[in-house]
């Protein structure tokens, strides 16, 4: 049994049930469902097992992640008779988590809910950590809480039906976990890529809980993001910027494996690691390496989108950068410290582009 | 130093330093206001010692608690270059607490704020236990969260310009502390009743530290509201209906004193008091109670007001009685058990108002 300790209690990590026996077993009489409509429309399970006056259908997107859709749901909820014992069910991925865990995190001062993560992502990285994030007037997750499910249940049929770029996209968050912590899983990561990629459901299922195992111990120590947590920004960062910078286009877990990629180069080229230990990372960051070039003139916009990242502090931008195997640190640049400066990273960026041409 | 222990930490409510000096020492340059106007416009010293620009008056009121009132909030607080690091101060009464505290718990998932709590009812009871509440929709409280401020600034000089009414609500909820706790203070309470409703400016700070004393004890205990906390609602079951039923005329901690003499009057009607044990309690409750008839007619509006306030669960009406002094009980009343029966209740309640003809 994997069990995660938090401020709530403990919850747990259900592997392993097929899906259809995890339905039945886990979704009560008085439970409502909050359910992303792609995956409601791909399992007909879902239609089938639960009365349809039991069911939210969310069309899941960053402009659906607002305090309206969770008014929505929160005015749907008290007129079907919704009471502060009875609890929410999420199925699909961060997004919906998000708006669910936001909603079950203030409806009545906080109510149960159970998670069904249906994306690679959710699966081996957001469903624990307590997190939820709430999208407001233009600011991505400006609003938030820390409610962790009572359960998650983790089944890998739904890895079946995901594009192969979501499969890529929390192979890189995944990455990100195995770097910080030099798992095991990292060469077998690397060898077994190809097959992971096209036959996640059979395959996934250890890579998952090695995840969720190096980040439950972080979340147990800093589960309010308070402190060391903030390690787990490693490529996030750099990745972040990418991604706006890209319009999206680039997926998140895809934008962090090259934003890991980037924040080794800053380190290499600053002497905080040597090249072997640059190269070791590369080798295993290499085949989720998607080809993303920002030319000279763009330099600016996304150092740009690097400041705007700063999580909103008054501080100077923080990056975390790897000083060794298993050791990464909180790294400032500012023109007011001996750390690295602005301009000496804007100079790191733009070598990176051209040597690395990705 | 009086301190509380929270899932966040530990906060500290620090009492008897003048105003004036507490809102130049506990005020930054960073911190944004949240004021009641009816506070703002009686207590100039705000207006001069804070920049306008780091001040959001607000119209405390029922109808003002809802989250718009906290979407605009955080509408201004952007636009006024807030960051995460900065800090929310609430001043005033509950309203302005729970918007506040409301709003730190969602915003970048939970930012600081202090309070400097103005009604007696604040300082004496809502202050700690961090529980915010937020109206939705006709529901009074039905979103909500549980985020305590970083520190509490309780100043008895707002005393002063409290209307007597608010401070004789405030007593009624200390009352309901001290009898839970068969507290030493009160014989005193009861002794200097005219004196502290006269100049509670003067005399109200000891009896305000013993509620707060009785109240951490527990909330430390079940800060979630889980399970024994619930004998704080002893008054509240019975005193809520009355509240409601008056239209709100009868305020809130005279309602609950009204309650927690309902309460100790069933238990007497129940064989679980005798009536010296019920004489002591209204000895001390008698200075607080305000006439407040509720005809026969209207003993079944009440009843279901009563039903209504049983928390949104599917549970039988649940009330707060003393078996005793000092030991206040959960009571389920249903025909479903042997508890109290609803007839019996029923009839308890009209006998109350025949025989009291408060």
């Amino acid at each position: 049994m994997f069990s995660v300790d938090s401020h709530k209690g403990k919850y747990h990590v259900v592997f392993g049930t097929p899906l259809e026996e995890a339905v039945k077993s886990c979704i009560q009489d008085t439970d409502f469902l909050v359910i992303d409509k792609c995956v409601y429309d791909k399992y007909p399970i879902f239609h089938r097992l639960i009365d349809s006056e039991r069911i939210y259908i969310l069309r899941a997107g960053e402009e659906t992640k607002t305090l309206q859709t969770c008014q929505e749901l929160i005015s749907i909820l008290i007129s079907s008779g919704f009471k502060r014992n009875h609890k929410l069910v999420a199925v699909g991925g961060g997004i919906t988590q998000d708006i669910t865990s936001f909603t079950a995190s203030v409806l009545f001062r906080g109510i149960g809910w159970k998670f069904f993560p249906t994306t690679l992502l959710a699966q081996a990285d957001s469903c624990i950590g307590s997190k939820t994030s709430i999208n407001f007037s233009n600011t991505k997750n400006l609003l938030g809480s820390f409610h962790p499910p009572e359960q998650i249940i983790c089944c890998t049929e739904f890895l079946k039906t995901l594009p192969r770029n979501d499969i890529k996209s929390g192979i890189g968050e995944m990455l990100h976990y195995y770097i910080y912590a030099d798992s095991s899983l990292l060469e077998d990561m690397t060898r077994e890529y190809n097959k992971l990629v096209e036959n996640p459901c059979e395959l996934m299922g250890r890579y998952i809980e090695e995840s969720l195992s190096i980040k439950r111990e972080m979340i147990q120590r800093d589960e309010f993001d308070k402190g060391e947590r903030r390690v787990f920004n490693y490529g996030h960062t750099f990745g972040h910027a990418i991604e706006a910078l890209s319009n999206y286009e680039v997926s998140h877990g895809l934008a962090v494996t090259i934003g890991m990629d980037i924040a080794n180069y800053v380190a290499l080229k600053n002497n905080i690691i040597d090249e072997e230990t640059y190269l070791y990372f590369h080798k295993h960051l290499k085949n989720n390496l998607t080809p993303y070039y920002i030319d000279n003139d763009r330099i600016e916009d996304y150092y740009n989108l690097l400041m705007k990242d700063k999580k909103n502090t008054d501080s100077d931008i923080v990056c975390i950068l790897p000083y060794g195997i298993k050791d990464l640190r909180i790294t400032k640049v500012s023109d007011s410290n001996t750390d690295i400066s602005i301009d000496k990273l804007k100079r790191d960026l733009v070598d990176y582009m051209e040597d690395k041409c990705l």
